[in-house]
Protein backbone atom coordinates (compact mmCIF):
# COMPACT_ATOMS: atom_id res chain seq x y z
CA UNK A 1 0.00 0.00 0.00
CA UNK A 2 2.53 2.31 0.73
CA UNK A 3 4.35 1.46 -2.50
CA UNK A 4 1.24 2.43 -4.30
CA UNK A 5 0.60 5.45 -2.68
CA UNK A 6 4.37 6.67 -3.56
CA UNK A 7 3.71 5.56 -6.81
CA UNK A 8 0.34 7.52 -6.62
CA UNK A 9 2.42 10.41 -5.74
CA UNK A 10 4.75 10.85 -8.32
CA UNK A 11 2.08 10.43 -11.18
CA UNK A 12 0.47 13.38 -9.81
CA UNK A 13 2.13 16.66 -10.00
CA UNK A 14 0.83 20.00 -8.50
CA UNK A 15 1.63 23.12 -10.78
CA UNK A 16 2.96 26.22 -9.64
CA UNK A 17 1.48 29.05 -9.96
CA UNK A 18 3.24 30.12 -12.65
CA UNK A 19 3.14 26.79 -14.30
CA UNK A 20 -0.74 27.39 -14.32
CA UNK A 21 -0.97 30.56 -16.06
CA UNK A 22 1.54 29.62 -18.58
CA UNK A 23 -1.33 26.66 -19.31
CA UNK A 24 -4.23 29.11 -19.00
CA UNK A 25 -2.31 31.50 -21.01
CA UNK A 26 -1.74 29.15 -24.19
CA UNK A 27 -5.51 28.59 -24.52
CA UNK A 28 -8.39 30.59 -25.29
CA UNK A 29 -11.42 28.41 -24.58
CA UNK A 30 -12.37 27.25 -21.23
CA UNK A 31 -14.83 26.86 -18.91
CA UNK A 32 -16.69 28.84 -16.29
CA UNK A 33 -18.14 27.92 -13.09
CA UNK A 34 -20.87 29.68 -12.03
CA UNK A 35 -23.61 29.00 -9.84
CA UNK A 36 -27.20 29.28 -11.29
CA UNK A 37 -30.54 27.90 -11.30
CA UNK A 38 -29.54 25.88 -8.10
CA UNK A 39 -26.77 23.86 -10.01
CA UNK A 40 -23.03 24.46 -10.52
CA UNK A 41 -23.09 24.98 -13.89
CA UNK A 42 -20.11 24.79 -15.85
CA UNK A 43 -20.37 26.96 -19.12
CA UNK A 44 -17.74 26.59 -22.17
CA UNK A 45 -16.47 29.98 -22.70
CA UNK A 46 -13.67 31.75 -25.35
CA UNK A 47 -11.35 33.69 -23.07
CA UNK A 48 -7.96 35.69 -23.17
CA UNK A 49 -6.20 37.31 -19.91
CA UNK A 50 -5.37 40.35 -19.27
CA UNK A 51 -2.71 39.87 -16.71
CA UNK A 52 -3.71 37.23 -14.30
CA UNK A 53 -7.24 38.13 -15.05
CA UNK A 54 -9.14 36.04 -16.84
CA UNK A 55 -11.71 37.81 -19.24
CA UNK A 56 -14.59 36.77 -21.13
CA UNK A 57 -17.42 38.58 -23.00
CA UNK A 58 -21.27 37.79 -22.54
CA UNK A 59 -24.27 39.15 -23.28
CA UNK A 60 -25.99 41.74 -21.01
CA UNK A 61 -28.39 39.67 -18.46
CA UNK A 62 -27.23 36.32 -19.79
CA UNK A 63 -26.20 34.00 -16.86
CA UNK A 64 -22.86 35.11 -17.33
CA UNK A 65 -23.51 38.62 -16.44
CA UNK A 66 -25.20 38.20 -13.47
CA UNK A 67 -22.56 36.20 -12.08
CA UNK A 68 -21.58 39.77 -11.12
CA UNK A 69 -19.67 39.74 -8.09
CA UNK A 70 -20.28 36.21 -7.33
CA UNK A 71 -17.43 33.55 -6.56
CA UNK A 72 -17.13 31.52 -9.92
CA UNK A 73 -14.25 29.07 -11.02
CA UNK A 74 -12.46 29.15 -14.44
CA UNK A 75 -11.20 25.68 -15.57
CA UNK A 76 -8.95 24.44 -18.34
CA UNK A 77 -7.42 21.14 -19.09
CA UNK A 78 -6.17 18.28 -21.54
CA UNK A 79 -6.97 15.20 -21.36
CA UNK A 80 -5.03 12.20 -23.04
CA UNK A 81 -7.86 9.65 -23.46
CA UNK A 82 -5.73 7.27 -24.13
CA UNK A 83 -3.54 6.75 -21.63
CA UNK A 84 -5.57 9.08 -19.02
CA UNK A 85 -3.01 11.45 -18.70
CA UNK A 86 -2.98 15.43 -18.88
CA UNK A 87 -3.69 18.55 -16.56
CA UNK A 88 -6.02 20.16 -15.00
CA UNK A 89 -6.09 24.25 -14.15
CA UNK A 90 -8.67 25.57 -11.48
CA UNK A 91 -8.99 29.56 -10.93
CA UNK A 92 -11.17 30.60 -8.33
CA UNK A 93 -12.24 34.31 -8.15
CA UNK A 94 -15.14 36.61 -8.46
CA UNK A 95 -16.66 37.92 -11.38
CA UNK A 96 -16.76 41.05 -12.11
CA UNK A 97 -18.32 43.72 -14.96
CA UNK A 98 -16.57 45.85 -16.86
CA UNK A 99 -18.36 49.33 -16.26
CA UNK A 100 -17.29 53.02 -17.61
CA UNK A 101 -16.58 53.81 -14.05
CA UNK A 102 -13.45 51.36 -14.14
CA UNK A 103 -10.02 53.83 -15.13
CA UNK A 104 -9.87 54.03 -18.65
CA UNK A 105 -6.90 52.36 -18.64
CA UNK A 106 -8.06 49.27 -17.29
CA UNK A 107 -11.23 49.24 -19.67
CA UNK A 108 -8.65 49.48 -22.42
CA UNK A 109 -6.50 46.80 -21.21
CA UNK A 110 -9.60 44.40 -20.97
CA UNK A 111 -10.89 45.78 -24.64
CA UNK A 112 -7.22 44.95 -25.68
CA UNK A 113 -6.98 41.32 -24.60
CA UNK A 114 -9.44 40.59 -27.89
CA UNK A 115 -11.52 38.31 -26.86
CA UNK A 116 -13.99 38.83 -29.78
CA UNK A 117 -18.02 38.90 -29.31
CA UNK A 118 -20.00 36.58 -30.86
CA UNK A 119 -22.47 38.35 -33.33
CA UNK A 120 -21.31 42.38 -33.38
CA UNK A 121 -23.38 44.34 -30.79
CA UNK A 122 -24.64 40.82 -29.23
CA UNK A 123 -21.62 40.41 -26.57
CA UNK A 124 -21.04 43.62 -25.39
CA UNK A 125 -20.95 43.22 -21.56
CA UNK A 126 -17.11 42.24 -20.44
CA UNK A 127 -16.45 40.72 -17.42
CA UNK A 128 -13.14 39.94 -15.40
CA UNK A 129 -12.73 37.45 -13.10
CA UNK A 130 -10.80 38.47 -10.43
CA UNK A 131 -8.52 35.82 -9.26
CA UNK A 132 -8.40 34.62 -5.73
CA UNK A 133 -6.31 31.34 -6.11
CA UNK A 134 -5.43 29.63 -9.12
CA UNK A 135 -4.08 26.11 -9.11
CA UNK A 136 -3.56 22.79 -10.77
CA UNK A 137 -2.23 19.13 -11.46
CA UNK A 138 -0.63 17.47 -13.80
CA UNK A 139 -1.07 13.66 -14.20
CA UNK A 140 1.36 11.17 -15.91
CA UNK A 141 0.67 8.03 -17.28
CA UNK A 142 0.13 5.22 -14.19
CA UNK A 143 -1.38 1.81 -14.48
CA UNK A 144 -3.87 2.59 -11.71
CA UNK A 145 -4.14 6.15 -12.06
CA UNK A 146 -7.12 7.34 -12.63
CA UNK A 147 -8.66 11.14 -12.90
CA UNK A 148 -9.71 11.98 -9.86
CA UNK A 149 -8.12 14.80 -8.61
CA UNK A 150 -10.65 15.85 -6.04
CA UNK A 151 -10.93 19.46 -4.64
CA UNK A 152 -7.45 19.12 -2.63
CA UNK A 153 -5.64 18.72 -5.77
CA UNK A 154 -6.44 22.24 -6.57
CA UNK A 155 -5.10 23.91 -3.31
CA UNK B 1 -28.21 41.59 -37.70
CA UNK B 2 -30.77 39.26 -38.70
CA UNK B 3 -29.24 37.28 -41.14
CA UNK B 4 -26.13 37.18 -38.64
CA UNK B 5 -28.54 36.27 -36.20
CA UNK B 6 -29.97 33.32 -38.62
CA UNK B 7 -26.53 32.45 -39.14
CA UNK B 8 -25.62 31.94 -35.53
CA UNK B 9 -28.53 29.85 -35.21
CA UNK B 10 -27.68 27.54 -37.66
CA UNK B 11 -23.97 26.70 -36.68
CA UNK B 12 -24.93 26.25 -33.02
CA UNK B 13 -27.07 23.12 -32.72
CA UNK B 14 -29.33 21.75 -30.09
CA UNK B 15 -28.60 18.09 -29.10
CA UNK B 16 -31.63 15.53 -28.18
CA UNK B 17 -31.81 13.75 -24.77
CA UNK B 18 -30.46 10.76 -26.57
CA UNK B 19 -27.63 12.58 -28.28
CA UNK B 20 -26.61 13.76 -25.19
CA UNK B 21 -26.14 10.32 -23.63
CA UNK B 22 -24.16 9.06 -26.47
CA UNK B 23 -21.76 11.68 -26.17
CA UNK B 24 -21.80 10.85 -22.58
CA UNK B 25 -21.21 7.35 -23.23
CA UNK B 26 -18.35 7.30 -25.33
CA UNK B 27 -16.38 9.07 -22.92
CA UNK B 28 -15.03 8.27 -19.53
CA UNK B 29 -13.53 11.14 -18.27
CA UNK B 30 -15.77 14.37 -17.33
CA UNK B 31 -15.79 17.19 -15.07
CA UNK B 32 -18.12 17.25 -11.73
CA UNK B 33 -19.30 20.68 -10.91
CA UNK B 34 -19.77 20.91 -6.77
CA UNK B 35 -20.41 23.64 -4.96
CA UNK B 36 -17.78 23.55 -1.87
CA UNK B 37 -15.48 25.95 -0.30
CA UNK B 38 -17.24 29.05 -1.47
CA UNK B 39 -16.92 28.33 -5.10
CA UNK B 40 -18.36 25.82 -7.87
CA UNK B 41 -15.36 23.50 -8.42
CA UNK B 42 -15.19 21.84 -11.60
CA UNK B 43 -13.14 18.82 -10.95
CA UNK B 44 -12.32 15.86 -13.61
CA UNK B 45 -12.63 12.84 -13.27
CA UNK B 46 -13.35 9.33 -14.38
CA UNK B 47 -16.74 7.83 -14.61
CA UNK B 48 -18.95 5.53 -16.63
CA UNK B 49 -22.60 5.01 -17.09
CA UNK B 50 -25.22 2.95 -15.28
CA UNK B 51 -28.35 3.24 -18.30
CA UNK B 52 -28.99 7.43 -17.15
CA UNK B 53 -26.97 7.56 -13.98
CA UNK B 54 -23.62 8.80 -14.24
CA UNK B 55 -21.09 6.47 -11.81
CA UNK B 56 -18.20 7.72 -9.76
CA UNK B 57 -15.78 6.25 -7.53
CA UNK B 58 -14.08 8.94 -5.11
CA UNK B 59 -12.43 9.08 -1.32
CA UNK B 60 -14.78 8.67 1.73
CA UNK B 61 -14.65 11.67 3.15
CA UNK B 62 -13.47 13.98 -0.04
CA UNK B 63 -15.04 17.21 -1.32
CA UNK B 64 -16.89 14.90 -3.83
CA UNK B 65 -18.25 12.49 -1.04
CA UNK B 66 -19.57 15.28 1.15
CA UNK B 67 -21.49 16.76 -2.02
CA UNK B 68 -24.23 13.74 -1.06
CA UNK B 69 -27.70 15.00 -1.95
CA UNK B 70 -26.28 18.26 -3.20
CA UNK B 71 -27.13 19.53 -6.67
CA UNK B 72 -24.12 18.71 -8.92
CA UNK B 73 -23.35 18.90 -12.76
CA UNK B 74 -21.06 16.81 -14.93
CA UNK B 75 -20.04 17.84 -18.24
CA UNK B 76 -18.19 16.82 -20.92
CA UNK B 77 -17.16 18.23 -23.89
CA UNK B 78 -14.80 18.36 -26.81
CA UNK B 79 -13.29 21.13 -28.47
CA UNK B 80 -11.39 21.76 -31.54
CA UNK B 81 -9.20 24.46 -31.05
CA UNK B 82 -8.26 25.13 -34.72
CA UNK B 83 -12.04 26.20 -35.52
CA UNK B 84 -13.74 26.55 -32.32
CA UNK B 85 -15.68 23.74 -33.00
CA UNK B 86 -17.14 20.89 -30.83
CA UNK B 87 -19.46 20.39 -28.57
CA UNK B 88 -20.71 20.40 -24.89
CA UNK B 89 -23.10 17.72 -22.72
CA UNK B 90 -24.37 19.08 -19.15
CA UNK B 91 -25.63 16.77 -17.06
CA UNK B 92 -27.73 18.23 -13.97
CA UNK B 93 -28.77 15.74 -11.55
CA UNK B 94 -28.30 14.72 -7.18
CA UNK B 95 -25.71 13.16 -5.93
CA UNK B 96 -26.39 9.94 -4.33
CA UNK B 97 -23.49 7.94 -2.40
CA UNK B 98 -24.11 3.77 -2.60
CA UNK B 99 -24.87 2.50 0.37
CA UNK B 100 -25.71 -1.01 2.08
CA UNK B 101 -29.50 0.22 2.16
CA UNK B 102 -29.53 0.48 -1.52
CA UNK B 103 -30.71 -2.62 -3.44
CA UNK B 104 -28.62 -5.17 -3.99
CA UNK B 105 -29.27 -5.25 -7.70
CA UNK B 106 -28.51 -1.39 -7.75
CA UNK B 107 -25.12 -2.16 -6.15
CA UNK B 108 -24.26 -5.31 -8.43
CA UNK B 109 -25.48 -2.51 -11.43
CA UNK B 110 -23.07 0.25 -9.94
CA UNK B 111 -20.03 -2.38 -9.43
CA UNK B 112 -20.58 -3.88 -12.75
CA UNK B 113 -19.86 -0.15 -14.33
CA UNK B 114 -16.42 -0.88 -14.44
CA UNK B 115 -14.91 2.10 -12.66
CA UNK B 116 -11.89 1.89 -11.50
CA UNK B 117 -10.32 2.99 -8.22
CA UNK B 118 -7.20 5.04 -8.11
CA UNK B 119 -5.90 2.71 -5.57
CA UNK B 120 -7.11 -0.10 -4.07
CA UNK B 121 -8.95 0.26 -0.54
CA UNK B 122 -8.80 4.35 -1.40
CA UNK B 123 -11.60 5.00 -3.58
CA UNK B 124 -14.64 2.66 -2.11
CA UNK B 125 -17.13 5.70 -2.21
CA UNK B 126 -19.31 5.14 -4.73
CA UNK B 127 -21.37 8.12 -6.09
CA UNK B 128 -24.11 7.74 -8.47
CA UNK B 129 -25.43 11.37 -10.06
CA UNK B 130 -29.13 10.52 -10.13
CA UNK B 131 -30.20 12.90 -13.48
CA UNK B 132 -32.48 15.91 -13.36
CA UNK B 133 -31.83 16.90 -16.78
CA UNK B 134 -29.62 16.43 -19.46
CA UNK B 135 -28.91 18.68 -22.35
CA UNK B 136 -25.85 19.97 -24.88
CA UNK B 137 -24.99 21.76 -28.12
CA UNK B 138 -22.86 21.50 -31.22
CA UNK B 139 -21.12 24.22 -32.11
CA UNK B 140 -20.02 24.00 -36.06
CA UNK B 141 -17.22 26.18 -37.33
CA UNK B 142 -18.36 29.97 -38.46
CA UNK B 143 -15.67 32.25 -38.76
CA UNK B 144 -17.91 35.11 -36.37
CA UNK B 145 -18.33 32.07 -33.83
CA UNK B 146 -17.17 31.67 -30.19
CA UNK B 147 -17.74 29.77 -27.50
CA UNK B 148 -19.74 31.17 -25.33
CA UNK B 149 -22.86 28.86 -24.57
CA UNK B 150 -24.23 30.59 -21.73
CA UNK B 151 -26.86 28.36 -19.31
CA UNK B 152 -29.68 28.69 -21.62
CA UNK B 153 -27.43 26.91 -24.31
CA UNK B 154 -27.82 24.11 -22.49
CA UNK B 155 -31.37 23.89 -21.76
Amino acid sequence: MNRQHEHDKSEMDVLSSSECYQMLGARHIGRLGVVAELYPLIIPVNYALDRDVVVIRTAPGSTVARAEHANVTFQVDEMNFTNDSGWSVLLRGQAESLTAEHSEELIERTRATGVEPWAPGERNHWMRIIPHGISGRRITPGEDLQWQLGSAAYM
